[in-house]
């Protein structure tokens, strides 16, 4: 008999190689497998919401896995995390539904881009944030950021992710291939020496985030026109896109089913 | 011709074996005066308000050092931050008078230690402050922290520096020997799930805050009570003190002049 778990995540992405087990690196994928595997002594393999890039860091990733262990979800949970290496926590572990799907359920996937745009970078936060020391003008970027909410074709930044190239097997109700995707939410604000920026989207296309942050960015420090953004989205190709901001200033923050 | 500067260094404390310069290992000391021996093309030395520990961060670590460059300090300022690992940095660099001091002139020194008092270890603070995860009654601790208050003599927290051992060379007017210091603040309080300890000090013994933030853990989580602390102030050997809490929660925030 077998139960599913559903479990959030959070992690210092400083210290993997991504989300996805590669044989011979760290990966937090690796790291939540063989922790589970070490509590209940069965072979698991977990499915996450999102398998974010090498230093993207998550406070509320969410996996599900299945096994066969009669451990209380509590206990289980504690267990786990007294083996995870310091870098890696399940914040919350209960039991979820036989349907449930950490990818193929997700409703939206929230992300935060974090810019510390002091003059002089931030020791205690250097793996946290990205640090852009030249002046930015938010008004700028929240107006061409605001272009960006609804139903686009994101081509311009960003590439579907390998792994749904050829779609989930069995599952295809909540697989999205292409380039389109719908921006729930896309805005950024000044929140002291910091520029914060917030998106929500059904899904997000591999690199997307990165390249609409660093694309923003430009418009920020004025080497692209705010109506480059919108251009970009109708295929205009008189500007270009990116180049991706770096990881380690991106959050996936929450996951909606 | 040389010219006196004074500076604000703030450093994460996790990649370095603490401040002071030893021959092999990644100081803090060691960075900012290789940094500033490359921009200079001199030998340099610095002095700092506080030596601290191995894993101890700084937030405003205060450091003196003359020199014959005739760079503009903001140029100077730039240039040694460019060449310092990224988990180092100098917020503030000023021209200094001939008498100022760094460790002597120094009127007082504020550290503030962060305990995560959460069930479960957040990954992104992972070495920024110390997991307590047991329940802890805050108003006790408060209560015995507000015992510390003063003039006392705390060789229950701690014992003096070795470097402050035979004072300073010709300087006698700020060396403080012996275990007495006063307390300006000592207070903690809880704001969401963590629990914030806030120290001023005309200076500190050696492990002194870690020892004090130990002892009042052991108040908040019930195994020692709240007097004792006072009665630890007195001399009184019925109590223990500590254990120091580990280094990765304590920031030097400010030193005053």
């Amino acid at each position: 008999m077998t139960t599913k778990f559903r479990c959030v995540v959070q992690y210092d992405g400083t210290a993997f190689a991504g989300w996805q087990r590669q044989p011979g690196r760290m990966t937090v994928q690796g790291a939540v497998e063989s922790a589970i595997a070490r509590v209940t002594g069965e072979t698991i393999s977990v499915v996450a919401a999102g398998r974010t890039d090498t230093g993207v860091h998550a406070l509320g990733q969410v996996i599900h896995f299945a096994c066969n262990s009669a451990l209380p979800a509590a206990t289980l949970q504690r267990a786990v995390n007294a083996i995870l290496p310091v870098e890696v926590s399940i914040t919350g572990l209960v039991e979820a539904a036989d349907d449930f799907h950490a990818r193929y359920s997700a409703m939206s996937r929230e992300y935060r881009y974090v810019v510390d745009n002091g003059e002089v970078a931030s020791p205690l936060l250097a793996k946290r944030v990205h640090h852009v020391p030249r002046p930015l003008q938010v008004d700028g970027m929240a107006a061409a950021a605001a272009d960006l909410h609804g139903r686009h074709d994101f081509a311009a930044f960003g590439s579907p992710m390998e792994h749904t190239a050829s779609g989930p097997d069995g599952d295809s109700v909540n697989w999205r291939g292409g380039t389109e995707r719908t921006l729930l939410v896309a805005a950024c604000r000044r929140v002291r020496r910091f520029v914060l920026f917030y998106f929500v989207a059904d899904a997000f296309l591999r690199h997307m985030v990165r390249m609409l942050v660093g694309t923003l960015l430009r418009v920020g420090s004025g080497s692209l026109p705010v109506r480059a953004v919108a251009a970009l989205l109708r295929g205009d190709r008189s500007f270009a896109a990116g180049p991706a901001a770096p990881a380690h200033g991106l959050y996936l923050v929450r996951v909606r089913y």
